[in-house]
């Protein structure tokens, strides 16, 4: 009998990567290609239309999968993550960073150009989450949150066993958790959520107070002598090379980071937080400062054992392997047939 | 054969309230005692014993089932909601106003006072939250949180038409979001949990800056003049009233209610959201103003349907049908056998 592997491809903004993973999470094989897009006559990006995203998506599934049964594997399902809503039935409701128009049928119609293979397609956050729940660092804990520090903060929730996406698969926007009524104004709308204080812009933002305040002298220098020029990469890269300024504002994100995994805590009591996203660049200069503000803020920490807080370990392809998770553990209660 | 019934007790640190319920959540009888407690000398409370206190709740719960029996029913188990943490052993962990001592092995010890009889132990805000849920507002709602709103902010959490305890117990400690780290400081010992602002403390808090801003005068006159003595029973009394000062700070009420609520809809993504508690007295004076501000806070409202807020509507006997639906669908790993 040959063994049963299964395609997943994680769809972004640019770049779609796909993987082919065996029952234990080995990735046996990977390929990316470049996400559809074309150029207006100005130079700008315009979003293709859905035939020729997904002719985009089943061509590099189709790839892995032919290679894989070459091999002499048997693929199980083809299993996708894209930039947006993916509700129950199938289809896309909201991707506005990868396809023109709403609504599309994204199972059915990648099943028609995958004949004889069973497509599940899910959000790419919540695929990434369940990659990092399965196979990285929550290692299948039955109480588990995953935090993705970007731009913003994504994350995806498990208890008891299974990813919760709530009713209509919106579950898990922990970012846009408000932690200061006062704070500065969201890309959402509202002021203070806590992706303003705890991400890559929240960074930026301390990094930005810290350098006028004359906190990163050593940092303001190496960035070229105007405080208006640090991002938060001088900050991740300085404190790594031990600038004590650098360090202070690194924790100070720990501290914001602390404060929004304590109240997920409170409200959900995960065994372990899995922390992933581009800001891990920083590791334990952040982790070791979270971990510290995180036991003062948690409630009966006496009562209870100790709620870890590690890092992501899968990298760039939790969200592909996560997808190969959702298709082969068939998580969506419908999936497209080809 | 015998109609099948079910035993809820409430434990309170006042009162114990019990019910016997048949299947579709119907009360049949119900019956109160006082909650066993001492006089020192100097006349305070004092904790009493684990014995005096299963002994108490055991007598309370054969009463109930002896009488059902008497009716004709057979008693199916015994439900009992503590004010404390029970873990999936049927350890009472942690009480701090029932009894003394710690480690109480109380499904055990309580069905050695019922012999024959299948005991369920959890605690009293799950079991209130399971009870709306079963049979009250939230109809069994796949996704749901149940919100209580007393002097602090209590909480359920239904995902996937379960309730979710989380890793030890103490998922929907929801009042203890931090929503404002400069805010009051809470008996937990943080800056602006969620609870500071939303309960009845919070009421009393925006009642008394009111008070002191001229902004309650009518109030202010009714309670004696003193801006001191405005409570928070004074405001809503006065809001229902339709005093239009009293009716803002009720109004006020409802923003800090609803940024709560949009914080757990963006973490849990509810269908519907039910609240109860003491302070649900403003009733919707209270919910209408926070539906409104909600309908402001939450992520992608226009892509998903919307997400009901209602009030509760089992009333102070919430704790014991929650008890006994516990009990009889035996949710919890493992159950004391009498």
């Amino acid at each position: 009998m040959p063994a049963a592997v299964t395609v997943g491809i994680d769809i972004g903004g640019t770049k779609m990567l796909g993987v082919v993973v065996d029952d234990a999470g080995t990735v046996l094989d990977d390929a990316r290609e470049a996400t559809p897009h074309r150029h207006g006559d100005d130079g700008r990006d315009l979003l293709p239309g859905p035939d020729e995203v997904m002719a985009a998506i089943a061509s590099l599934a189709e790839r892995l999968a032919t290679r894989a049964e070459a091999g002499g594997a048997r693929v199980e399902a083809v299993g996708v993550g894209l930039p947006g809503l993916v509700d129950d039935g199938g289809v896309l409701r909201f991707a506005p960073n990868l396809v023109h128009g709403r609504g599309l049928r994204v199972t059915d119609r990648l099943a028609e150009r995958l004949p004889g293979r069973r497509v599940v397609a899910d959000n790419d956050a919540t695929c990434a989450a369940v990659g990092e729940w399965a196979f990285g660092a929550a290692a299948r804990a039955e109480d588990a949150v995953i935090v993705t520090l970007g731009t913003g903060i994504g994350g995806g929730i498990i208890l008891d066993g299974r990813v919760r996406r709530g009713a209509n698969g919106f579950a898990g926007e922990i970012g846009h958790m408000v932690v200061d009524p006062n704070g500065p104004l969201c890309t959402c709308g509202k002021q203070g959520c806590w992706e303003r204080f705890a991400s890559g812009s929240g960074l930026a933002r301390l990094a930005h107070q810290a350098a006028l305040a004359g906190r990163l002298d050593a940092v303001v220098a190496r960035a070229g002598g105007d405080p208006d020029a640090v991002r938060g990469e001088h900050v991740t890269a300085a404190a790594a090379a031990g600038d004590p300024g650098a360090r202070a504002v690194v924790a100070e994100l720990g501290w914001w980071l602390a404060l929004g995994l304590a109240n997920l805590a409170n409200v959900l009591d995960p065994s372990v937080f899995v922390v992933g996203g581009g800001l891990m660049v920083a590791g334990e200069l952040l982790l070791e400062p979270a971990r510290q503000a995180f036991a003062d803020m948690v409630e009966a920490l006496e009562h209870r054992p100790d709620i870890a807080i590690l890092p992501a370990i899968l990298g760039e392809r939790a969200g592909a392997i996560g997808a190969a998770v959702v298709a082969r553990e068939d998580d969506r209660r419908r999936a497209g047939r080809g």
